[in-house]
């Protein structure tokens, strides 16, 4: 008998409503025992709702909706119950506390999704899926998701794993006619075969970068000299006076992080402190998280003062861009209101000045750069599992041009189809899921 | 035909489910066009869940859950429908905007309560305990709201009216026989009566900063002078690195919010700038901010660093204590590690020497400061309208002592009733509404 899982369902915080998810063999003893209602519950019929009160004994907790879902008609395809109560996470704790107390367990993260998998409601891509649409901060990256959800994914990893395994078939059984010399399979089709299936890795690949910014967003990094108007532009850009501006070098110590949101996607944007070798303390630890912000940005701006020379930060983003290869870096020259330049990229952070087509272009370079999405959401697992069936068809172009054996070319094939069928989960071991569901919330 | 309003009922950010809530005439003509279910909706039945997919013509936008509610067996009385979608508030808002496409209108801040007060499924003090169970951000706070919810305010207020009622009956009908000199009621007993609603109400005012701190917390705020280890006993208590610690004075510019739990209660701690005068142009304006902060403190810190003797913060602590009579405020001696100083307050925020003595003493006085709350949630609408209802009854009183007419002293005890009518909701206007119903959050 696996043991009955609770746990919080919805986000934390204040809301109207929030949701308690019950599964396993035993949610509809434990729900009897906490649970009062004018109507009595009929546990023979599952998709209704009940309303009452949620009792601790004589202790009323809550008024509340409980919804009966009978297996395998519910998410995980057990037994489940689910608890509408005030959007209050510490009232909801309550009653995920009175569930245990009276014999559920402590759900771990994704333990919910874990189950729909092990029970056959979704698979590995599907669950992944899951997490992604509950996780991405962009309109494109839920879009995505929920399409992967759909199954996209899957039925496009079924079909390219199958034409793989009719060439290997087919290559296997030219082997056994291989006395009669009968050629079943032309070597050039199996070739254009295997470099579909490379091209088909290799695009999905190439949308992992794309996958992670719909997941987490654009993030965009405003660097520069100090007092070059950093935090001016990050309250411009941003709206509102998040960061205290002054013009004292060195007034941001901590960096400082904040969202928008530009027609459905989100640009992530961190203020930093100014990049100087300096002898405050304060400021070196500064600087340090300013290198750590350059590393994880998608783009990197570089603000110049242009009251102070146009070419002043010229070096500094040329010293960026050296050492951060894949990042777009773009100069930005800034207090043209003072300074009266007028180049392409010029703006006045403290008049606003510019900063509508800073914005533009910002959500230009965002929107380039997950277009190589291709309607998939791709994680590290895909990418390395991608990576490893890519090898494998290398492998099988290699043994076709030394002109090896049918068998060896059809080894490797099939070894990149087992690839395939992992992405999926037809093959799984338990590290797989632990490392899937751990990056779920608990509650899904 | 009232408007049919929608609105995501969860909180905002990342869990396993969001719902989205639909109320009023059209919610089941509009679920209809935008979901697609393999069982079809049986609209005569309310309390149902159907599985299906959320669909905008051809596009699929998330498979959820819709459950039905037929009028008045609602949360609002009306028909509603509430769509369980995964737990991305992005989706969620997309499937908003669905409905509004197809006729919905986007709900106002407590727009479905006040529907639900409107149509009789709540008075007012409830209506109130709804908005307390959502927002309270401590154990006591929620338990004490569901009691409210449940009617425990409004029978108490119906009592104490119903027995101001009867008095102020029997002082009228003396009246009619005042020719016969027919004493009904002793004035011994009315006073008594008025005597215990005065009480009655006095306690209830009594309650509201504690019932302010159930709902928001209890809000402590750590001072000093510059360097005696705000930012470490900051991070100390909250048990991580939040604010930047150096040994440089005036390394703390904004002032740090940050919440602890102690078994069920919630501490707000701020960390603030060293109070001093300065020529800093940034530290004066975090110096403002510490102002504000003490003026919102339950409780004050003040942390002097024993290291420069144990009497440097006295003058301060003496300062705030005068200034701020109603705080709490206790002086704290800090760096004890290298003093070697032993008082009964005295720490080590850098060693925790003593932070567990003293996260237990500020718990004490949370406790103390919501001991007086009597199971009621006052806010300052009741408490408005309780001293209200104080005033007539204490001009009842004086009017008894004058030897005035019966008429007089009814007149004022039945001002007192109608005020506590207007508390439960018995009488209201659109201006009481509207007050009530902004402080809640959209959804609710």
């Amino acid at each position: 008998m696996t043991k009955t899982i609770a746990a919080v369902a919805t986000p934390p915080g204040i809301g109207g409503i929030s949701v308690i998810r019950l599964s396993g063999e035993k949610s509809f003893d434990i729900i009897e025992r906490c649970f009062e209602s004018k109507r009595k519950i009929d546990f023979t019929k599952g998709s209704r709702i009940y309303y009452g009160q949620i009792v601790d004994g004589d202790k009323k907790i809550d008024s509340v909706n409980v919804s009966i879902f009978k297996s395998p008609n519910s998410y995980t395809g057990e037994d489940t119950v689910e608890i509408s109560c005030h959007g209050n996470s510490l009232l909801a704790d309550i009653i995920v506390e009175l569930l245990v107390k009276y014999g559920a367990e402590y759900a771990e993260p994704g333990e919910f999704t874990r189950r729909a998998f092990l029970n056959g409601k979704l698979d590995l891509t599907q669950a992944e899926a899951v997490a992604d649409l509950i996780h991405s901060t962009t309109v494109p990256g839920v879009e995505t998701a929920a399409k992967q959800l759909n199954g996209n994914f899957t039925d496009r990893l079924l079909q390219m794993r199958q034409e793989l395994l009719d060439i290997a078939s087919l290559l296997e059984l030219e082997l056994d006619f291989s006395e009669e010399g009968l050629d079943l399979i032309d070597r050039s089709v199996v070739v254009d075969k295997i470099l579909k299936a490379v091209r088909f890795c290799s695009d999905l690949i190439n949308a992992y970068t794309a996958s992670e910014v719909c997941r987490a967003g654009y993030y965009t990094a405003v660097t520069g000299f100090p007092n070059s108007g950093k935090s001016t532009l990050f309250n411009t850009l941003i709206g509102r006076n998040r960061a205290i501006v002054s013009n004292i070098a060195g007034t941001t110590r901590d960096y400082l992080e904040e969202s928008l949101y530009i027609k459905g996607l989100r640009i992530t944007l961190a203020d930093t402190a100014g990049l100087r070798d300096t002898d405050d303390l304060i400021e070196i630890e500064g600087i340090k998280l300013v290198e750590s912000v350059i590393e994880q940005a998608n783009l990197v701006i570089v603000l110049n003062d242009s009251t102070s020379g146009i070419n002043t930060s010229d070096k500094l983003a040329e010293t960026i861009r050296s050492r951060y290869k894949e990042k777009e870096v773009i100069l930005i020259q800034n207090k043209c209101d003072i300074s009266s330049i007028e180049t392409t990229l010029s703006i006045s952070a403290i008049t606003g000045q510019g900063c509508e087509e800073l914005k533009a272009l910002i959500y230009e370079k965002a929107v380039k750069s997950i277009s190589a999405m291709n309607d998939i959401m791709i994680n590290s697992r895909h990418k390395q599992l991608l990576q490893s069936a890519l090898s494998s068809l290398n492998d099988a172009l290699s043994s076709i041009n030394s002109d090896m054996e049918n068998e060896l070319i059809a080894i490797d094939i099939k070894k990149a189809t087992n690839i395939l069928g992992e992405l999926t989960g037809e093959s799984w071991n338990e590290e797989v899921l632990a490392n899937i569901f751990s990056r779920f919330c608990i509650g899904k």
